[in-house]
């Protein structure tokens, strides 16, 4: 029965029991943690074979690896995550370990050299403001807050971001220069942008001539079930459009093989990668090309990383399924919270009954099971409805996660039926 | 008999010589590379064992290098450089694989943030100047001139950049914000700073208030003799003298162990390292952990990086020796030119006759020589004299290295002797 139908008394009844779980909750003096979206030890356990690699130091092309050089990256790297990305090889560079570096380099460049279609720097405009689709990624949303950069919020939908309401806001403000969008199995909702969104969202007329959208691919290949779902080829899309300089495509294999010692690629125009390489040719002579060729000879080809990331879904899949279980088992009859099914990526978007979010972080944290801060998913940590948790099942083990997953449900019914007492 | 000397008779026959010896040259066919500082295969050899390391993914606390995390770098490597460079652990961070990349981050934090003792971000100051002692490195500049700051030159001595004249320049010019220097070895002349020029550059007054000096010891490690130069402390240096934050000190291990796939550092005040982080932060969840304990396990300690760098010289002094004898043989008796005699670094400064650098550079690569372009070691490749050409004798093997030379000495004379014909 539905919290909000209960009569007084039935409240008063359900809080006892609701009381007793979460003392009981917090006798067990647990330490869990359900935070980050960092991939656990079995995971990258996978890539071992990467401490022992290259057993060459010679590329393909004859490159010696250890020298400096190459700033586009080593080919047969690209190679591969071309094909994987579904973008030609001349339009994606392979860089250091980190995609978000990628981003902020890009950002950077706009703020102080202008992108390949404005009219000054960045820095030199008056304004400038972002779209940011929520819930979404909290580090996009810090990096735009860092360089003092405006973010307007639309709605993410479950097949991408609210593209009329964002061709709405662009068509006449001139001083909106881009939006994010993690277009695949997004952060956190794991909701995908449909190719008639992508459409929209690269030929809407914007007033800003140098409009980018940060496709920040991070989860494009990480399905969680057979359901291979495919991201649109947002570049030839914009290309096709007239604008083929509008989206710039990041991704990495940070989630694919160790989280700190991977490989980020930079997708885009070709003109927007030699502008890119311009600017970085300035304070690079070139990535570390040596960790490109071990993971080259570790994948082998795009098949490799796919039958790898099959063996990351055997890991994972039994965590997300274990969230689902019990949200649904402790949750679904009180009608007090939604949460995504995902089919990809890293995390389950569970919104508690508004006004709840911070209380239950608050509960679970008091009862040893730490969870992302309420808002985060939201510029600023503020989310408007407090209502939104953003829960990583990756890290722990699947016996830490059904019992945090418990947990994190008997807060959300406690801070609930507290809500609901006091309404 | 120095050339200037030589009456019209003896200039033409010195002519017709040298004209001989240069067709001779030509005929040859060469085709041989001075041009840039890499280190050659044979020294890259000495640290294959990386290619196998680590042997282990967990690190001496605990970590496990493969996931996100730790901004500051791995303990173990910092450790062992903090010792190398005269530095506290908790004032030195390990990054990725390009000290000039930490150069850039500082550059942009500053320009968009402001420096942690500046009164706003540079990019608000009407106009930014840069002190660059000149000869200097060429990336510095360009970087530099990538943002729009304009370049004042001043001499590098034997001791370091001329203090006094920089002293004069700072004291009342706020838009003077910093200073490039590598301190130890410099490229291109193998100077070397002296505390007295080094304590001068510290303590003295400056206009701005956040003026910072970017202490490049690239080469702080590479002896090419049995006298291991101490680099000066410039950070307790400058922290006694009342400017803590006005030095930034970067380093890295991209001619120690694998040019293009090493370890940076950047050491600094503990209020600069809290800064940079803070801002780095916003782009990076860590540097590449695996990378950083495959070198500390690489080197074991300090002992190991100072015998792995006699190593390193056993390699490279030859062909530093090779240039000296073969300048020394050529050239030594027209007193046209002259040279350094580096006691470390990858480079030898070799001033020709002034006005014609530029014609020595162009009569090389027509013989099939490749030198650094004449004027490189100087803002916008503006040699005032058109005297400087930088040697750079690491990477070719030494056979290589003493032909190349001799052919250089062929085009300085014949280039000398064009000039002083005309004039």
């Amino acid at each position: 029965m539905a919290l909000a139908d209960l009569s007084a008394e039935e409240l008063a009844a359900f809080m006892t029991a609701q009381k007793s779980a979460y003392n009981d909750l917090k006798a067990r003096g647990l330490k869990l943690d359900l935070t980050r979206g960092k991939p656990s030890a079995q995971q990258l356990d996978l890539s071992n074979d990467l401490l022992k690699l290259p057993t060459t130091h010679i590329a393909a092309d004859g490159t010696d690896t250890r020298n400096y050089g190459g700033l586009h990256g080593l080919t047969e790297i690209r190679e591969i995550f071309a094909e994987l990305l579904g973008v030609n090889v001349d339009q994606i560079v392979a860089q250091g370990n980190s995609s978000l570096t990628l981003m902020q380099q890009v950002l950077v460049d706009c703020l102080l050299h202008g992108a390949v279609d404005s009219e000054r720097p960045w820095v030199a405009e008056e304004k400038i403001k972002f779209i940011c689709p929520v819930p979404g990624y909290d580090r996009h949303f810090s990096l735009l807050n860092s360089f003092g950069i405006e973010m307007i919020t639309v709605p993410m939908h479950a097949d991408g971001p609210d593209a009329d309401k964002i061709a709405e806001l662009v068509k006449d403000d001139a001083s909106i220069k881009g939006m994010w969008v993690v277009p695949t199995y997004a952060n956190p909702t794991g909701d995908t942008v449909s190719q008639e969104v992508a459409a929209k969202l690269v030929a809407m007329p914007t007033a800003a001539p140098d409009f980018k959208i940060f496709w920040d691919n991070a989860y494009a290949l990480h399905h969680l079930t057979d359901v291979e779902t495919k991201s649109v080829d947002v570049i030839s899309l914009a290309a096709s459009s007239g604008n083929p300089h509008r989206p710039i495509l990041f991704a990495s294999t940070s989630k694919v093989t160790f989280a700190g010692a991977g490989v980020a690629f930079l997708a885009a125009s070709t003109e927007n990668i030699g502008w890119y390489l311009g600017h970085l040719g300035m304070s690079s002579i070139g990535p570390d090309k040596v960790n490109h060729l071990r993971h080259a000879q570790f994948f082998k080809d795009a098949d490799g990383v796919r039958a790898h990331m099959r063996k990351h879904a055997e890991i994972i899949a039994p965590k997300f399924a274990a969230v689902e279980r019990i949200l649904t088992e402790r949750l679904a009859e009180h009608d007090i919270a939604q949460w995504t099914k995902p089919l990809g990526g890293y995390f389950v978007n569970l919104d508690v009954l508004p006004g709840t979010a911070t209380r239950v972080v608050e509960l679970a944290k008091e009862a040893g099971i730490a969870l992302t801060p309420a808002g985060a998913s939201f510029p600023l940590g503020q989310d408007p409805h407090d209502e939104n948790i953003r829960l990583a099942p990756t890290m722990p083990p699947l016996e830490e996660v059904e019992v945090a997953m418990d947990g994190v449900a008997t807060c959300a019914l406690l801070a609930a039926g507290e809500y609901l007492a006091k309404s």
